[in-house]
């Protein structure tokens, strides 16, 4: 991983809670020149530290319940078959607009973040598009009640 | 869940894309006037459609491996205290700078999503810190191997 001072972290901190500040408020806030400033930023992007500015949607845009579904992918008679199975597991989920993220685990498990209204409709929503995919052998649905750390993960990864 | 109109979602999409877009350049790219474009995004941040401006960190500082860990906590002699031993977890994880994120499932089950250079040393850290935990019946660790959607949540979670 990359090495950063104190400075590069307090710089990449204000701008995650805020992008739009400017150099100069940020120079003010640090009690540093701005050319400082200035030449920190330019070197974290160029880096690759800062990947880019982006917006986090706010709550009006938000589901107001999420699940995480554990998949499992049926194992089938002919073993290469299993990677299909599971690649179209993954492709179908991605492809909803509610379902916010997808990811694979070992050979035959898949993970989807699932946002809905509430967990009656959530369920209905597990139970039509994705209890009925053919190659499934099991499914777990973990209601996320409260969230502790990493809570804005839901306004970054909704859709518009 | 607040409506909006193509006009708002052509926004907030570039701006998810690039934050950095000034309103001249979204006028543009969206063949409106600058007006219109600085009324709407004034409109979208006043209701709550854009919380914040923010950054997203590169892979220069993600970790290069991710679990996600499913734990259950054990139901205690006296129920009630079984809420205790579930933030209690949740407290202990949240702390560390590596987990990405903390969060709850009915009674006595948490999630939390992990960060590491391998999957070695992520489960070192997960036998270390995380097994040892007194109050846990079962853990289940799903290392994510290849994430299909959603895959930007690594970089905006990664503390600095």
């Amino acid at each position: 991983m990359m090495q950063l001072d104190d400075l590069d972290r307090s710089i990449l901190r204000l701008l995650k809670k805020d992008a739009r500040l400017t150099i100069s408020e940020i120079a003010e806030k640090l009690n540093r020149p701005e050319s400082t400033i200035h030449f920190r930023i330019k070197k974290l992007l160029e880096k690759g530290a800062i990947d880019h500015y982006t917006i986090l949607l706010g709550e009006a845009l938000q589901p107001k319940k999420v699940a995480l579904v554990v998949l499992q992918a049926e194992t089938p008679i002919i073993e290469d078959f299993l990677e299909r199975y599971v690649n179209h597991i993954m492709r179908t989920l991605a492809m909803l607009s509610n379902v916010l993220f997808v990811a694979k685990s070992g050979k035959d498990t898949v993970m989807a973040l699932i946002g809905g209204e509430n967990e009656e409709s959530l369920e209905a929503f597990i139970d039509e598009n994705i209890k009925t995919l053919p190659t499934l052998k099991g499914v777990h649905v973990y209601f996320i009640d409260d969230i502790k750390k990493g809570e804005e993960l839901i306004g970054f990864l909704v859709d518009v």
